[in-house]
């Protein structure tokens, strides 16, 4: 086990009829802005339930905050918490919500150039302060509500903010506020929370077997209700396991001592910003490339993920991998989420465009072993377009 | 899934050499209490370790608390806290160390009558403030490095001490450091953290298959490195394994939206207040009675033990149900630890003894259909003396 912290402050408030309690959650005196993106949540009553239960505390809303939320946008909301002198953030949404509500709780007390937070990848932003959030999270996806990420839109690329600041106060998760939601954004959640953790679990052997057999867990739960979930949208078990498949996907714990691997993530964000294909989508696109062209990376994780999670044991140690890709693969296809990047509004010429996306932000050495080249990003994007 | 609430904002440091690290984790200026227990941790060098990295911080030291910390000792150290203006607390050592220094943190600010704050059971505590606490954790067992409990011994009696103000600023847990643990205290640690999950998970089934896979994953993980951390104790990866299961064992997770049965903890209780039994060997004494008398209100659950810990699938419910209770006391054996009263210094008329204690510490009603009666518990605790 590699050495590593593991600090995750967020209250989780799980379940149905929890939203009286933001009374108890949000500071008494704080003036209050509230976050969302398009109409949904007013459509299905959850935010006039959000600001029912906020009281006599002054509060303002920001509505507007898009899929892949844009700097210019939360620039917007930026100016506002500055000259309201608002002092809490409460996010109503999924995760572009989230994340947006994230960046601008670091960019309104931030004296420099706030686009100058977009530059810190991976590593935490140089602020001291940010403002207090919560969330009422409203699809179980990204699993924002519970960490310290953000992904922020900007100029044609996609940028991670990362502060220990930014961890949510708390997080209202109700399974059935969700119910109301296209499938497919279930069906995207559930593909994005599965490749959150592939990411963290399919690298090399770290001698992490709390890790490893939880990951596994998750990504067996995540294949069992997947399909109940989007077939029974109101079925509350399912969807509360896929709810806290999502948040445990990416709050760190199964992340903690492992190696990871982010390429399918930062390969995808180019495939988005560039033809607005959805996140996980893109995801969906680029996973099973990146292990046909690294499975000698992968080899004896892919081989426990073949066996543990797909329970394959037939065939010999390449028949088996190919099976679990292959698997892999459909499992998001019957979910509705196509894999091929020709599926897509793409043409074949376009492959160019996404490695030059991929140069100029500086997408190189990634992975688990810091050695993916162009080249072989190229490959990956080549074999994901057939 | 039951609702919940979950939240834990322990830091955990995990690894070898953090110890430097407590010159950035304790504030600069605090006046700090280092707390421990005999004198092993001053043998090995532990102590005096923490007490460098302190550095110029104003440090004082309290040596002596015992396993089952008792209220009296403790005690003196609140005089200290109160005396002296402590104002941080730094426990370096196991589960009793950290307990108690759970409850000073709380009794030192406290106003009224300390022994009051033993009368809560698993309620929270009625404070406002405590002193905050970090951790050096040298044995994996009891999970208190990344929880909000403890357990006091007063007067013949064992208190739960729950407060949401105590859980660790910080823990460090370096694997290295256990490695001079005697055996049969590791042994124990196993068994600690395997009951700890047992009873979050051997209840009934509440559709909570990322709760439920996670403690499978620990208890397999336990029956994997149990021994092989006992067999080489100095084995790093074994022995890191177990220190990360015995603290997701018990920091809230897996009991999140779960029914849970703590009986066997508080009738092993009993055990460790009148006759010293270790905590663990209470427990590894009790627990297969338990599910022998309890058997009907954890058919299902204990099938699912069966299937999915031990790899049981032959024969019917109840083989496969008798055939789980063995193989974990056999578990229990393999490590060392006797599984019958009657192997400990106890005779069969002090069975009386045992059952007017719960009686008088008011522990009835308990497991998760709250009908645990005085007459059950005398029959679980006749089934594990014979």
């Amino acid at each position: 086990m590699q050495n590593f912290d593991y600090y995750n402050p967020t209250h989780i408030v799980f379940g149905q009829d929890r939203l009286a309690e933001l009374n108890n959650l949000v500071p008494q005196n704080a003036k209050v802005l509230v976050l969302f993106g398009g109409g949904s949540v007013k459509r299905f009553g959850t935010l006039d339930k959000v600001l029912s239960n906020l009281g006599d505390r002054s509060v303002l809303e920001f509505g507007g905050i898009e899929p892949n939320p844009q700097f210019d946008t939360l620039m917007k909301a930026v100016e506002i918490v500055r000259a309201e002198k608002i002092d809490f953030l409460l996010a109503v949404g999924g995760g572009s919500v989230m994340d947006g509500t994230k960046f601008i709780a670091a960019a309104a007390p931030y004296e420099g150039n706030e686009a100058d937070l977009l530059t810190h990848g991976f590593g935490a932003l140089p602020i001291s302060t940010s403002i207090p959030l919560g969330t009422v999270a409203t699809l179980p996806a990204t699993g924002s509500e519970m960490n310290k990420g953000a992904v922020v839109s900007y100029n044609g690329g996609k940028y991670p903010v990362m502060s220990e600041l930014n961890y949510p106060k708390f997080s209202i998760l109700d399974p059935s506020v969700t119910f109301t939601l296209p499938k497919t954004q279930v069906a995207n959640g559930v593909v994005d929370a599965f490749v959150h953790i592939l990411e963290q679990y399919v690298t090399y052997p770290a001698n992490t077997p709390v890790q490893d057999r939880t990951a596994e867990g998750l990504l067996k739960t995540l294949i069992e209700v997947g399909p109940v979930t989007l077939a029974e949208p109101e079925n509350y078990e399912a969807r509360s396991s896929l709810v806290w498949c999502a948040t445990w996907a990416l709050n760190g714990f199964i992340g903690s001592g492992v190696p990871q691997d982010w390429t399918t993530h930062m390969i995808g964000h180019e495939l988005t910003a560039l033809f607005g294909i959805d996140h996980a989508q893109s995801l969906a696109i680029i996973q099973p490339s990146v292990w046909k062209l690294r499975k000698d990376k992968k080899h004896a994780k892919l081989l426990q993920y073949a066996e543990q999670v797909w329970d394959i044991r037939e065939g010999n140690d390449d028949e088996r991998i190919d099976s679990a890709i292959a698997k892999t693969q459909e499992f998001f296809e019957s979910l509705g989420v196509k894999t091929r990047l020709s599926e897509y509004d793409v043409t074949r010429d376009q492959i160019d465009d996404i490695v030059n996306a991929l140069e100029k932000h500086g997408m190189t050495g990634l992975s688990e072993t810091g050695d993916l080249t162009l080249n072989i990003s190229r490959k990956i994007i080549e074999d994901a377009y057939a």
